[in-house]
């Protein structure tokens, strides 16, 4: 039975990740109606909307709308870091990680990485690791974290830590990114508002389509200078599309509807995550809509348990030997996750 | 007067460009029933069935939807040729030309171009630039070809042509990349069949956006083995789209739809042609929906002689001092292009 | 007084860096009299003869000269792994330490690095960070370790280790590299037969101008069909040198007359230790040429240090703000190392 | 019979390159003398001597030795033009042709290319290419020629021409690079000053090892500012030598005992092209030290009159099928000549 068998089956619960999501009816209609123009003139009023509304949210002078998470990374990377000088980040950062080495094969970045567990990071030991301007070593330019993080359970880095990181990139002059595909979730679930994490990061990259269901699309934010050239990259990375006004809409469809919404997928992957916890294979606490497995101690390994689910209709996704991770998101209910919940703790039970 | 204020009188006529094009009622409808999926775990139908649609028009073994032309044509480049090594193309191809450098900035590909006027290519001066395999000199990976022709007016490269650069490509072991935005074109107005032009390539784009009036969206045509690499690809170029099936919902609307209705955009476009070879500024002769202007014997340059139609709200293109450039789409009838031709040659007229 | 200045006083000790070493007498006369040819026609016979000799060294097949040790390092990783792809090594690793990050810049070798200190690296800890092959995430290619440590003060990185290392890249199929920069005195100081590294790594690059005194060149090892890569890839870095016979010859000499010598300077670095380690500045235990020293306990720091030692003829490098080192090599002597210690000592005395 | 083997026949003549030439016993005496000191610090005095005597021979302020023409050619090309932006030159230059695709592979530079034959240029046409700054198309930063051209046979590139192409590069904002392998010749055929080369320049490379004779080495000569810069790129290229003073020496010999005597190349290359001439066989007149021979009405081919040539120890270069090369250098004397002409002209006769 294929993949696409399973989905099409009726009731099967896909918790292999929120960018499964579909438009609903409400936001079908807004792409139905969107009005539009050619974004590569930048004469598409949707887009242009979306991306002010979204500079405004987070207190920067400009946006910019892009295909997808990974171009908006790279091209805030792009931005912070010449060819050859040097990025830091989590060895398990998105941006070093899912984005196919964009950064070193298309920016010529340069990256060290340091060791964090989840979301938690050491503002020192990135200020160890910190190396000059100069002529001998590859200089460090920008600092990029992920809120929520994703191969770190959906964890959120704390305010505190942020800020910390801030004065780490001030003193050495670097640029700071947040990779911020979940940032939604960071926001619902430690109430911070949006403009607070706007005023640390001189570059943001925020996702319309995972947690906020839109169909496709991501916004980077920073200031206007920076977002002149942003958009010169994103036509340099294939990114500059017509009548993008039809995706847009979606964008600001979800950004009316579907943020605060978040704290149901939350209290939905906590449910998941307290059916589960008994067995021990939570790898994480579970702060936001991701509920990550460690299967060390468990009798069956991550693709036993993704195998043993699919047959019952629940998907999920295996990011290691032992390693599986839950997804909440729009297109579940209380009722699916019930019957994941069921599943999981049988298969688990043995 | 800004351009978005131009654009918002009622009748403006915009001759600037085919990729302004609009989405009609029934391809907006289209969209919004389009059944969707996950694209990047390949599980989006009106993808896969977009995909398939254009593989087969083209007798070729697989597809690849991408957010625009220019990473289309990216991918099919770095499938062809390694970083280091080289392509050759005319001078005024769109891949050197508009894609903002990403063939040597992201593929690292080396390029040497030949003169070409308009669609003209001598194989034998192509044959002629080919460097070997070997250890001294770069090895020539493959040749790029552009049907129709942007900078050269919309002019079609005859069949025989193409078959003699075939042979060009297969006696040195060659790729042959077409960059067919506008293949649509040349079908209509040579009567060549599409599968007749697919067997000649190795990889070809083509444009759902342009003249066939998608808002979004480019397909890569190609082997299968070649697909599954750009896939790959893509998702390094950042245009790994989620549920995409709403722009290819569009796009295969416009397959079935806006092919054979380009012959009114060419004959529109012979009729503006007809209007303004009188004052001698026709830079070539109209074969498809491109009207290319070279003004070097008008009183007036390029950009006064589109500050003036502007004024008169008919919107031109300038590509350079004295080049200017009309274009017929979807969104023009026979009625704005009887004003564009009234303006124009009053403006001419001086 | 510049460092130019400086080094022509007479008795100056300049403990900056192994790399400072002026040719010998004999070294001189094996120049002068080196037969030569065209090497970008393999037709040097001195280079041909020590690529020949270095080879047998380490028990493979092949192996390149080189212009520098970033070269032969940046072609080996270049051999291992293609754009995008992914490299492991630690975060103070030369490869993206003190090489302007042509990894990325010019290889589009996406990296991770591991936190180690000095020479201490634990498999598990890599093994945990590679990635598998896939169309999800960066695939890792290759590890590099770099035999002796620069940064991590001159330490040997045990064979177990090495054995161990190989061991994870084996069972992940990765390449192994060996920056061998230094390899020469990890082999003098752990007396492992060169051929013992040798069969644990897929390619080594070993310089002629650190330790072993000769003005320029390193050597890149590996097997037959990688040098062939290997020497067009140094064509395209612009490290094709024509009649190289006259450095060859230099390190033919260094070959033969100052690997085992390599021992005095190990003693005379232990005396360095020795005289600084009762005033806490000893940051790791000394293995080999290098002393590497932390002031955080010190009243002065680094910069100020070198000043100071400058003043009275003695020359060391400052690494960080409180981080200093010294290094033995060929042209110091008993004496010059006395007086260095003795100057170094009331300095710190204060 | 390898080449090695025919190469160590007494009296073989190597018609093949200028780049075959071994040291002179004088040459040798001043590499064996020559103060050295570490490069990487700046302190060796025979390349700043070497350096400082560059600079002033072309009116530059600054100048930066490097182990090869081809690493000199890209650092001064991505001095000038950034990734993603365009250099123009002729289809034929070195710097697209010999060094391995590096200006895209490494500098990510997009490259046009007019078609020249030998050294004539037109300085409208390259005008006519410029592609201005702007965010749609790829703006072209530089421009490049060779003098004297190589595939061009030894051409020398007008005084006149080269002004002229100064002015299109300033009135376009454009750098101008000279890769002067062999201005030397150009100097010494035409009589114009190295010094008027120089002031039309932003930046030239210049060859020690071609013509003059050294074993290793180029320069490149710009501004101060642009060779700081150059510095840091010659690091990642991975060209920053240590004691590179023994290779300076043997350039600045070359610089004062070998640059007037290229008239002696020149009248032996007149000497070769007048015996093959009545063949109908030589592609161009011959003003320098190269001989381009076009087989094409000739009854072998260039490998056929390689061979033939190569079994009485007369070595030529193969260029393409039936293009050859014979090249005059500090090796040949006339008796090499004379024999190498009797040799050519018996083969050529049939």
């Amino acid at each position: 039975m294929t993949v696409a068998e399973v989905a099409s089956i009726r009731g099967v619960v896909d918790l292999r990740s929120d960018t499964v999501t579909r438009p609903t009816a409400g936001m079908r209609a807004a792409m139905a109606d969107a009005e539009v123009g050619d974004d590569v003139y930048a004469e598409d009023p949707s887009v242009n909307a979306l991306e002010a509304e979204v500079a405004a949210l987070f207190g920067h002078e400009a946006a910019l709308f892009a295909p997808t998470g990974s171009m908006a990374n790279q091209i805030a990377l792009q931005l912070l870091v010449p060819p050859g000088e040097e990025l830091l980040c989590d060895a398990d950062a998105h941006v070093v990680t899912y984005e196919i080495g964009a950064a070193a094969a298309y920016g010529g970045i340069s990256s060290r990485t340091w060791t964090s567990v989840g979301a938690d990071i050491d503002p020192e030991v990135v200020a160890g690791m910190v190396r000059p301007d100069g002529y001998h070593a590859v200089p460090t330019r920008a600092i990029a974290v992920e809120q929520t993080h994703n191969r770190g359970g959906g964890g959120v880095i704390p305010l505190g830590t942020l800020r910390d990181l801030r004065r780490v990139a001030d003193d050495a002059g670097l640029g700071l990114h947040c990779d911020g595909a979940r940032i939604w979730h960071a926001h619902v679930a430690d109430g911070v508002p949006l403009i607070e994490y706007g005023r640390l990061f001189d570059t943001l990259s925020v996702c319309l389509s995972k947690g906020l269901g839109a169909p496709v699309g991501s916004v980077i934010v920073g200031s206007a200078e920076k977002m002149t050239r942003a958009r010169l990259l994103r036509k340099r990375m294939g990114g500059g599309m017509r009548q993008a006004g039809v995706l847009a809409a979606a964008g600001r469809y979800a950004l009316a509807h579907h943020v605060e919404r978040l704290a149901e997928d939350h209290a939905r992957a906590a449910r998941l995550a307290e059916a589960v916890a008994p067995f021990g294979v939570l790898a994480a606490p579970v702060r936001t809509n991701l509920v990550p497995l460690d299967l060390g101690k468990a009798a069956l390994d991550a693709p036993a348990l993704a195998a043993a689910a699919r047959a019952e209709g629940v998907l999920v996704s295996v990011l290691g030997p032992r390693i599986a991770r839950l997804v909440t998101h729009l297109d579940l209910d209380d009722a699916g996750v019930d019957r994941a919940a069921d599943v999981l703790t049988r298969i688990l039970r043995g």
